[in-house]
């Protein structure tokens, strides 16, 4: 197996097409991991996403740190993950803040079904508030492995 | 979206037939993710995997809490995560321990082209050291997600 790292170029071309990785948060040492749908804006370098409150909105506001995962696997041989190290931020409906929630909703609406599963519930919290968020993306980096041929093995 | 909690049995049972996941470590409340192939032990309630040493594995030896998180995602509206709370503890080469590293190894070999990706190299780490490590499971929980029909859908 040979791992190369990808560029800062090709790290951003995987974010523009991806909405879906995992996102881990930390509370006193301990991480925890939850999927998340986001959508990435280049120009700004962040990742918008929304969620009712819960767990990971909890914990994110404690500690705003957080890491961003997103995997493109077409076998055990064969994989790209790029890396998110960033800051989490709410982004609030007051009026200074409008132009960048307008922003996020927009791109939120480029894909499909985009109000699941942030919009999910479970039965404990029915009425819960949507927040919406970003993660200014402070370190992004990326590998992508790719199996050597054993010696023998056809091209 | 309706999303249920899983049983403890509903939890274990899809451990026992995944290999694949994503562990997350933090230092100095910085989380950090990275995908594992794992092997779980039901009788010890544990998982066994292994690494060459590099930041992972670094972070672990700091600050051993960690989280692992199974996926089985059939498309947006229909989906399973399972979340492993647990503790980074290595398995030394060192008599008292070569009953549990002999176990992890059964396991190990039981999966198809088990030695990849743990054993990937990018060029920096060429003759790097292989970790065996184990995740005592502390806490185990699950998700299912499954989108409720809407008025007027098809059964």
């Amino acid at each position: 197996m040979r791992i190369r790292e990808l560029s800062a170029e090709e790290c951003v071309e995987i974010l523009g097409r991806s909405d879906f990785g995992r996102l881990a948060c930390a509370r006193h040492d301990q991480p925890y991991i939850v999927p998340i749908h986001f959508s990435y804006d280049a120009e700004r370098n962040c990742l918008y996403a929304f969620s009712s409150v819960g767990q990971k909105i909890q914990w994110m506001r404690e500690n705003p740190k957080v890491c961003v995962e997103i995997e493109d696997v077409a076998d055990k041989n064969h994989w790209t993950t790029v890396l998110v190290f960033g800051e989490y931020r709410e982004i609030e409906d007051l009026p200074e803040q409008w132009a960048m929630r307008k922003r996020a909703l927009e791109l939120f609406q480029q894909r499909p079904e985009w109000w699941f599963p942030g919009a999910g519930r479970t039965d404990k919290r029915e009425h819960s508030t949507m927040v919406v968020y970003r993660i200014r993306a402070e370190r992004i980096s990326g590998r992508r492995a790719a199996r050597e041929r054993l010696q023998g093995e056809a091209d």
